[in-house]
């Protein structure tokens, strides 16, 4: 008989919350009790699980006793406040807003560093990485042996639905008064978004960094276990709903094999190698899906040891919800 | 008494050859005779000059003998087929679609290379670069001399506008065919542009580069003197009308003094620099205007040789009309 959790999923109400839910039961989670939970504006809302309605409760008032495994997919403030509350009330916690330090909830993602879980103690925490740093993570880990990298260059080409629901209709309604030919007022985001870039996705650091760059670097580290990486990053927002895209340069310490490259990342089960006669795209190919898509597999134009990439993923499904659930099923296979 | 010239442009109904001749009015060239030519379709359409309307005429047919001075804006195919014949006529000719090879035509930025002028003989015929390759070596070649380049990572994100009005209303026909919930085969671009971004801009050759990327790390190289540079290029195409949007990683031989980056940008009379509090975009910024944006200054994460820099464009304007009147400005000044 398998046994089965009690489980919360504390932002339940948001893109990434309702993705996890719809996630647990696609894959057959073993759900004893499911607590669907957020923050008072959402509280009392009721969604769909396994043909039920579940009402959705308050945060505040949530008692962490009552379950086993905690999802936190509410933002980096709401993990701050409750992770420690979690723990102490005996839960494993999933954090998705990568609001812990590494040392206290070590990044994971099952198909690059899943080793990373064999010196887990209780309290099992752990931490998601970001939706750019998965995408990351998940092609370059696939990459070779006999391709050292030294260093990594990438621009983050982020979906509006990295700000959540808001930042999906806020795209739909600034597009639609631009066909119209009305003037708006920028909501969320800090001008215009549709039909333009935005060079950064959030206030940067006195350096110039914001600190999702800084983030997605440390991840890289972490995750590929390579301290010594250099990584240049560029996190843009960009007027697509769904998906992630990266333009990905890097360098490794001696000529690359692309042979070897396509081989393996044709190889990867986490990955669908989109070949050089065609190119993934967000809308295309990576929303909806659960393996990470890469294309434009190229040489350097002079140097034998670059290698460039191109990366898309969607960013709610697998650079959230879906690595997420896939910790929680380690989390539960080894530990709980 | 100011000496005027009889002048044509060849593709003067395409959005770059528009804005030429409204540049020419603009700044005042010294204009005996405009004549606007098209190719079969567009000729016979009227366009306005000074308060005239003048008469597009037919390419085909057209008497390169009856000008002094030519710009080619019609593609690279025009270009191959005419440039000659417009040059054993006795004209000075300024190519923006780069159809002719770099040792015929020189390409030039008045900004950047005008030392590249000063060997021209006659026939006098000259390479407007394209919009990314002005747009970053404007950038590139205002850094102070203690920055030598040894690489350049480009992600260049280019405008709809790059394939001229078909371009900019494929965009807007598929935007308003999604918001109103309508499915649509996709004209021009090879999938859906609206909301989405595409890996690349044209057919890859064997090796997986397009003909642009190519194109734009050869620019950078002559453009800048530096025949070692190393550069990974990828091209490609957003749901932008207007202006191009860069993001650039350099990596220089020695650590970069960020305080003389500053310094020498913010000098730099073709350029605006945009500090740390805010970012330039091609919708907010660029567009319309004669200056290449640059902001997001910044060092690397942990490479103190490493800066990176996010630039907008306007690329029909800066990118090419405005390039090539310069150059024709230039040209009139020193031999014709």
């Amino acid at each position: 008989m398998t046994r089965t959790f009690d489980i919360a999923v504390i932002g339940a109400t948001g893109s990434v919350g309702e993705t996890l839910v719809q996630l647990l039961e696609e894959r057959e989670f073993p759900v004893a009790n499911l607590h669907l939970v957020a923050s008072g504006e959402s509280a009392g809302r009721s969604l769909s699980y396994k043909g039920k309605n579940l009402r959705v409760r308050d945060l505040e008032t949530f008692d962490f006793a009552s379950v086993r495994l905690v999802f936190l997919a509410a933002g980096s403030k709401v993990t701050q406040k409750y992770a420690a509350q979690a723990a102490a009330a005996g839960c494993a916690v999933i954090d998705l807003a990568s609001g812990l330090p590494a040392a206290q909830a070590p990044r994971v993602i099952p198909e690059v560093n899943p080793e990373a879980l064999a010196s887990l103690a209780a309290p099992y925490v752990l931490t998601s990485p970001s939706a750019p740093g998965i995408a990351l993570a998940a092609v370059l880990a696939a990459l070779p042996g006999s391709v050292s990298i030294r260093r990594v260059t990438v621009t983050a080409c982020l979906a509006v639905s990295s700000r959540g629901r808001e930042g999906v209709s806020e795209l739909a309604r600034q597009t639609a008064e631009l066909l119209n030919g009305r003037a708006f007022e920028p909501q969320l985001f800090d001008r215009q978004m549709a039909f333009n870039l935005l060079a950064q996705v959030e206030q940067t650091d006195s350096a110039g960094h914001a600190g999702l760059e800084r983030q997605v670097a440390d991840e890289l580290k972490e995750l590929l276990g390579l301290p010594e990486l250099q990584a240049a990053v560029t996190c843009i927002q960009v007027p697509v709903f769904f998906g992630d895209s990266l333009s990905v340069s890097l360098q490794a310490e001696s000529a690359v094999d692309l042979k070897q490259v396509y081989a393996a990342l044709d190889a990867a089960a986490a990955l669908e190698l989109v070949g050089l006669d065609d190119y993934p795209t967000a809308v295309g190919d990576a929303v909806g899906q659960d393996v990470v898509y890469v294309g434009r597999v190229r040489g350097g134009l002079a140097d034998p040891a670059e290698l460039n990439l191109w990366i898309t993923s969607d960013n709610v499904r697998k650079g959230a919800a879906l690595n997420a659930v896939q910790l929680a099923e380690l989390l539960i296979k080894h530990y709980l």
